[in-house]
């Protein structure tokens, strides 16, 4: 009864994880539709969203499933759970915002929404995004705090980019105009909150690590 | 024992609601200082996360107790948990937005962030959200549809603020350079999200609604 309840936890957070990984691919797809005014690419980031949309609906009602009374659950089983419910939503909002740069991508086709000067930057933000949805997936499969530490160091590098970026915006001769400064703040800030959201994850991972620590309670087999 | 377990869901729901209210009270000062450049406004936004954090922790808390298998929850009694837990996760970032719009106030204080020009944009954006804080904890307490439908109007006129302030950076003539158009951008985007989140916490009230009317369950006592 025991193993099969773990089978399934196990199940979820594998699932969760590919979750995670998607969100990347998405996120890879939005940034090249970005910078290179491709609609096609674009279109496919949205058309790509409806699996992750329903990925994410059978998720919460696996882990709905597992919270039932009937399945016993112990108390570091339910953490895990909630965990599991509360990742879900910041695997969503990962999805969501690769769909906002593909969406910004679309609306200017088919001008390029980026001015040349800051493409190089939203490619490393692209890169990083990738990195993160691994990452992420890495962290929920392994439990490593190491692993956790990598996302923050990405997350890091992410923040640094989107500072420098508002540099660029700011302090030299920007010659875009307004419009195009709009553009990329939404853009950079999109980037910097889908980090926002792995790092969430890495994070209730490792917390739930902890409290299951703290409980006195031993790892699940 | 049934009637003590709605109890302390009733009273885990009257929790969530008051959160909803102080993101909307952290939202109207935080405009109040933006508006005003106002330091120790701002400052007071800071403080007064600390206890909404707090009153987070502790729902979640509560949350989690209620669920364990002792209590016995039933199916309907988990979906209101469930949701429960996803709604503390929106009304943490709704905190979290009013945080942000205090940041870009102390950050340019004693300048005053916003141009003269879209105050006034502000100042309603400002009314509107204190109004969604309200209209969440609402929804919440009485579980009204109509109420819900409120959210969406409220949501709709912020909506309309927000692309009107686009119109306003873009197509007429901007005298005000581009920080000041990133600061406007970037601030634009925390009043639309905080909306977005209290439509969030409105449509998961409702859902849970149908869900356990179609489950072909009675409201819970």
């Amino acid at each position: 009864m025991r193993t099969v309840y773990h089978a399934e936890l196990a199940r979820l957070t594998e699932h969760l994880g590919e979750m995670c990984g998607l969100a990347g691919v998405a996120m890879e797809h939005a940034t090249e539709a970005l910078l290179q005014a491709d609609l096609v690419l674009a279109e496919q980031v949205f058309s790509c969203h409806d699996k992750t949309a329903a990925m994410s609906a059978a998720a919460e009602e696996n882990a709905f499933v597992l919270l039932a009374p009937l399945q016993a659950p112990v108390a570091n089983d339910l953490r895990a759970i909630v965990s599991a419910l509360q990742m879900i939503v910041d695997i969503d909002r990962m999805a969501a915002l690769a769909l906002h740069v593909a969406e910004i991508a679309r609306w200017r086709h088919p001008r390029h929404a980026l001015p040349e000067e800051v493409k190089g930057y939203f490619a490393e933000m692209g890169r990083i995004a990738v990195k993160l949805g691994n990452s992420a997936q890495e962290v929920l499969l392994t439990r490593d705090p190491r692993k956790a530490a990598r996302i923050r160091r990405e997350d890091d590098a992410m923040d640094d980019l989107h500072r420098h970026l508002f540099t660029v915006m700011m302090d030299r001769e920007w010659k875009h105009g307004v419009a195009a400064a709009v553009d990329v703040t939404l853009l950079g800030r999109y980037y910097e909150r889908f980090a926002d959201h792995a790092v969430q994850v890495a994070h209730r991972v490792i917390f739930q690590m902890t409290e299951r620590f703290s409980d006195g309670a031993s790892a699940p087999t």
